[in-house]
């Protein structure tokens, strides 16, 4: 890995390596109109007395503002503050429009929400380039539990913890003669699948159903009236399906019932069971929420959306609308 | 949300929510020995001219090489450089022993294997409270596209992207009444499991497999000998088990064999078979990894493994090792 030469772009892409959180500097300006801008190159500078810095670029329409301001506050942004972060990032005016701020201890304007808020008071601004570096005192700050928003090779990105401790699945070490060991993907889902199904399975286990009625009374939940065909559509690509005895079954037990033009859809029995069970579902994310934190739990969502989209064997959409009857 | 009162504590843990990477800042003293030292307070200033600045506490013991020297790099650190992390974050001595130093443009010394790297010439330094900052020209950098390490809260980190496009599964938002979404970590994790096994089966479909042999023909490649009752120990929570007709009919198709014992185990055929399984689903992996980045499927891993050990109903340890016969 030779040096590169110097090069503008890659000298940016390169510093995108550096991961950052995102934050908004605010202040208001002499004429009491209030400035903000979204900046990434913040940081913590001094514990005792306390102080952070960041920069700002000469050619930025808020640089006299900034440089008349005796304060400024910083809001680390939290991961449902990319909007904000948008907003705040553009040229445009307004950006203060619609916020509700808080009432801060300068003059300079306070947003609500985020993951954590400096509000400060300039010391010094240094050169930098075509940047200048704000250092300032930070006389009141407060924090929420709220997962942050980051920055990393000019895109946002969430974050997961990285272990404490181990997360082993095995006591041991795998043997290198292993032909799969838990670093398998496809284990790894497999095993995080069957081992929240398998809580699921207590309760509807009390009420006789195989893992198959499961799945049809869930498809049915969302999607009220199908054929038997088109809620195999929807159930096939798990290796189950539906035959003509487990319709029997359903229709047995008072839990699905079938329309004149051989559409099933859900009786009120039906419905309260599936309800019972999404419940059970929701509490098991909560109970697993609670253990990961919210933060992992919001990644480990992301990342599976982005898997199924890229390996979506073409299957229908069980959120689209019915067409009326 | 009321400011706090100032704590130092609480202030380290405020800024704590502002996410960073990880570096190395290396230097050479006047007699020559090289110092290093983990930094998280490194930043982007300028672009043209090159600038960048990170800030050292005016307590560390490498204060007086870093004010004498002229040069200085900066380390973006990548995923798996967290021991590198922990090595230099310590006062311990011979950080550098064992790391085969790349070549520089300077004596600074310069590590492999990073994201990025920033080899610099101090321009100024300024006075931050308890912290120097530093502020260097780049003179050189380089970049590799390696996932790098993050640092949030305390605690290492790995980061997700966010979509650039929407991830969404549906192509309509969900309405209000509807019991369940897209967003149900169970409905994600079940749907994943089975796209991810609908590949597989495409494999094993030409075999006449189900699910559960493909299942015991896995965990009989890892546990070489076991009898129906301890196979099925590895395979019951997934709702799938082996009956009598199911050994029957793997034993007719030569893939298990049955020992004097009551044990089972795989035929040299079988043991083929599953290797088949095995590299179909590592070649879907492979796939995976080159449509969603390395990174992403490095998290989607920790957290799927973070989930298993926090619902683990008690499973045999797959990869324990079996007491010699």
């Amino acid at each position: 890995m030779a040096p590169q030469e110097f090069d503008t772009i890659a000298f940016r892409n390169a510093l995108g390596s550096f991961t950052t959180g995102v934050t908004i500097i605010t202040a208001t300006a002499p004429d009491g109109t209030p400035v903000g801008l979204t900046a990434n190159s913040f940081n913590s500078v001094s514990l005792e007395p306390p102080m952070v810095l960041w920069s700002l670029a000469k050619t930025s329409l808020s640089l006299d503002a900034f440089n008349e301001a005796i304060h400024w506050n910083v809001h680390v942004l939290s991961q449902d503050q990319q909007d904000l972060s948008n907003t705040f990032a553009s040229r445009g005016e307004n950006k203060f429009q619609g916020i509700a701020l808080d009432k801060g201890i300068s003059d300079a304007p306070l947003i609500p929400n985020c993951s954590a808020r400096f509000q400060c008071k300039n010391i010094v601004t240094h050169d930098g380039g075509d940047h200048l570096i704000y250092i300032g005192e930070v006389l009141s700050f407060d924090q929420q539990t709220l997962p942050p928003l980051v920055f990393q090779q000019g895109q946002y990105a969430m974050t997961a913890r990285k272990p404490w401790e181990g997360v082993a699945l095995s006591s041991e070490p795998s043997s290198p003669q292993c032909s799969y060991n838990e670093d398998l993907l496809g284990y790894l889902l497999g095993r995080s699948h069957f081992q929240m199904l398998f809580r699921m399975r207590k309760v509807f286990d009390e009420q006789a159903h195989e893992d198959s009625h499961f799945f049809a009374l869930s498809v049915l939940n969302i999607q009220s009236r199908l054929t038997l065909e088109q809620l195999n559509d929807h159930i096939e690509y798990t290796g189950h399906s539906l035959a003509d005895s487990d319709i029997e079954f359903l229709i047995n037990q008072d839990l699905i019932e079938i329309l004149d033009d051989e559409h099933y859809q859900l009786t009120d029995h039906g419905r309260e069971t599936s309800l019972v069970h999404i419940a059970q579902a929701k509490a098991i994310e909560e109970e697993l929420i609670e253990k990961l934190g919210v933060g992992d739990v919001m990644a480990l969502k992301l990342l599976l959306k982005r898997l199924i989209t890229s390996t979506d064997p073409g299957l229908p959409d069980l959120w689209k609308t019915q067409e009326p009857k």
